[in-house]
């Protein structure tokens, strides 16, 4: 391990949690387009929105002016059980690869949730509570969500409802005990509780459930019962708004050592971890203070930046959520059964859509033995057992290092590892096996997927 | 939460690292006794102890007089990897049990073993790669022990051999998996591998292994093979010397505020996080500077402080490691199927047995669901999912909390979260469902089990 002068760990102290959240659509040019009533396709009022999400996040959610919005004192000292995160220089990694780029990422894994996704947890649970209401619903595939939410919940008193897709419900019964532990109610999706469970039951006796699917129900519960919301982990210009902490405590740690990121890295499902991590940075470079390369990386089984389209979609398996314009792969997309971990959602954050369309970052598609590789190469020199979806980030930011092997420059790269794969061995068991495999989906596979998108005057 | 002007979570820097571990037993006006020799009942040498341990790790244990020991650079290069582990303010604890009491907590479950154990096991792999081994041997049963050696292996590129009970090998596939993606080789014990395997097999050919049957083979494959050795995760002296890195942490945070706490509180099994946690407020006790009520809190299930004898034992099964004199159940004890997670060692440290029988602390033993309660009232106001292990500290933590609450004391505890139950979902679930039970074993339990101690001169 190098003995510079910039340590392991960069901690920042209690004092430095941001005191607010950064709006990053404030500095775009071209906003990300609004939410559309899929009946009228008119865009989304915040009456219509405020059936089903919580006022102050629809607030939110349309705000595209703002660029600073507080972050709620209580949010804050939520936010000191786990806040700042660390920032870690890969001294390590760097050592393994022999390589001259400079490494360093920032670690949201180390909270109960396991991931960054308690950052947005916390706030949308503590609206809904200031709101005066009984309690949230939302849905949840890996369990990271759920896990977050259940957590936030608990803490604030709040009654929790998880649809969890009957596949991990079944796969992952530890994830469904951590959540039961905070007292979240956990039902495996589609179920027999919602008419759209009913309905998609009836049609597809066998089905294993699917993210879209579970929103469905979620929202449907959500709305039909009074008192209650339905809130949502990734996707949404307000999950990205919370999620900004990442990113600004990032720029800060680095800031203090005079540090810039040559390149930034981040795994992209919804895009709520990319989002946040990159949003100080981005703003600098729509404003043109300064310039950084920055990658989103997607599993090569669900690349809807790679390989989407950018247009209106349903969110949803069921279609009745509102419609966004997002590269997508269709709704009724669903990766291939060997994907294991998360970043399976068809879609992508209309913000970040937008960006890449506009050209402000870059998108990789990765398969997943490379990804379990690099996985396991840096769990072994730098401890941290990654999770899956971050190990997307891993695998492209050694690859840049190893680039850098090559040419002899010194860049330095930041990548953001969202969380810790504590619970899904079973993926690591089987590339411990060798039984892992990869799929690269058809150019059939995609027009499938994209055959169902919904019909929108003036889009093709 | 409060205003106070104690952080939730009081940081050190990397500078704050211990330089040297605290070597309790130079304090201690009675000397734990000496490891002997089960032949001769004679104190082992240094020479015997070298063909099982690594020879530095041998000065270390017979080492009663020095008080600090430097830790190498390299070590503490590693420990800059999750060093300093923080030490919270539970605010939100007190405030949901309306206590005046303090109460904070050190927590070392911020690493990828999920437990302090790594503090041990990074030393003792460092000491066998200097000394030019190519690798060690050991067991785990609970599985953190196991994964923590397993991280310092792979990370100084030496070869580790896990024998890991059986039962856990078969139930917690998941600690398995960690361990192999760190590269160890992982063997459920009692297995075919090993000469007392195959004797233990032979004659119980349904057992599901414990303990000390996973320790009496390690041990015998470290002897027959050249360039191993074995290592051992709790009981023995030098493990609580590199646990002291725990209570030197936690007293300079305290020390910051100019807090003392008044009762500090610790789970034991073999002993290493106790005697680490209160390694230099022991020391300031045994030299009369100051006074602190400490506690061992151990199950009620394995009570071998509470229940047991002190008297000389083998540490295994085989018996063919030395004998230590310890508060013991007997080398045949074996907690009832119902008890979960770790705890379950027969022995204690002869270092903390020595001190508790000269009235320097005292022990609680405390059944398992009051545990799991304990552990999720704390889970759902502190965010941290507690391993079962550390939960018998909180539950202790909060029963003293709430005595302040009768009495009005404003005491400060202080307790020791030694880890986090990420891998001990099958527990949760039970208490989850209502089908955790309590087992107190009978005073014939007890005989039964004290009916194999060995016999040693002088010795009643």
């Amino acid at each position: 391990m190098s003995e510079n002068k910039i340590p392991y760990k960069i901690y920042l102290g209690e004092e430095d949690i941001p005191q607010k959240w950064y709006n990053l659509r404030a500095d775009m040019k071209n906003k990300p387009a609004p939410l559309l009533n899929p009946g009228t396709c008119q865009p989304m009022t915040a009456e219509e929105l405020g059936a089903v999400f919580c006022d102050e996040l629809v607030q939110q959610e349309l705000d595209d002016t703002t660029p600073y919005i507080e972050i709620p004192k209580e949010i804050r000292d939520f936010y000191k059980m786990y806040r700042p995160s660390p920032i870690v220089r890969a001294y390590c990694l760097e050592e393994a690869l022999g390589t001259p780029a400079k490494i360093y990422y920032k670690f949201e894994g180390n909270n109960t949730s396991g991931s960054h996704k308690l950052n947005s947890a916390i706030a949308q649970a503590y609206y809904a509570k200031k709101q005066g209401l009984k309690g949230v619903t939302t849905e949840t595939g890996a369990g990271q969500w759920g896990t977050a939410l259940s957590m936030a919940c608990a803490y604030l008193g709040l009654d929790c409802k998880v649809f969890m897709v009957k596949v991990s419900y079944e796969q992952k019964p530890f994830r469904r005990e951590v959540m039961r532990t905070y007292g979240a109610d956990v039902t495996p999706s589609p179920s027999m509780t919602t008419e759209i469970g009913k309905k998609i039951l009836a049609e597809h006796p066998g089905t294993t459930g699917s993210l879209g699917c579970a929103i469905s129900e979620a929202v449907e519960v959500a709305v039909s019962n009074p008192g209650y919301r339905y809130v949502l982990g990734s996707v949404l210009n307000q999950v990205l708004l919370h999620q900004s902490v990442i990113g600004l405590e990032a720029k800060a740690a680095l800031d203090k050592y005079n540090v810039k990121p040559d390149i930034i890295i981040g795994c992209a499902g919804g895009g709520s971890n990319l989002g946040g991590l990159i949003a100080p940075f981005m703003g600098e470079k729509l404003r043109g203070e300064n310039d950084y390369r920055i990658i989103a990386v997607e599993p090569a089984s669900c690349p809807s930046f790679t390989r989407g389209k950018f247009a209106y979609d349903f969110c949803d398996t069921g279609m009745i959520c509102p419609l966004a314009k997002m590269y997508t792969l269709g709704s009724g997309f669903i990766p291939s059964a060997n994907h294991a971990g998360g970043l399976r959602f068809h879609g992508m954050s209309s913000t970040l859509s937008q960006l890449y369309h506009d050209g402000y970052m870059e998108a990789k598609a990765v398969e997943q033995t490379d990804v379990f590789a690099a996985a396991e190469q840096f769990a072994r020199v730098e401890g941290i057992l990654p999770a899956p979806e971050s190990s997307h980030a891993i695998r492209v930011a050694i690859d840049e290092a190893l680039k850098c092997k090559e040419t002899g420059e010194e860049k330095t790269i930041l990548f953001g590892l969202t969380g810790t794969g504590y619970f899904d061995m079973v993926a690591y068991q089987k590339y411990n096996d060798g039984e892992m495999t990869d799929y690269i989906p058809t150019d059939e596979d995609l027009a499938k997927g994209l055959s169902s998108l919904p019909v929108v005057p003036g889009q093709d």
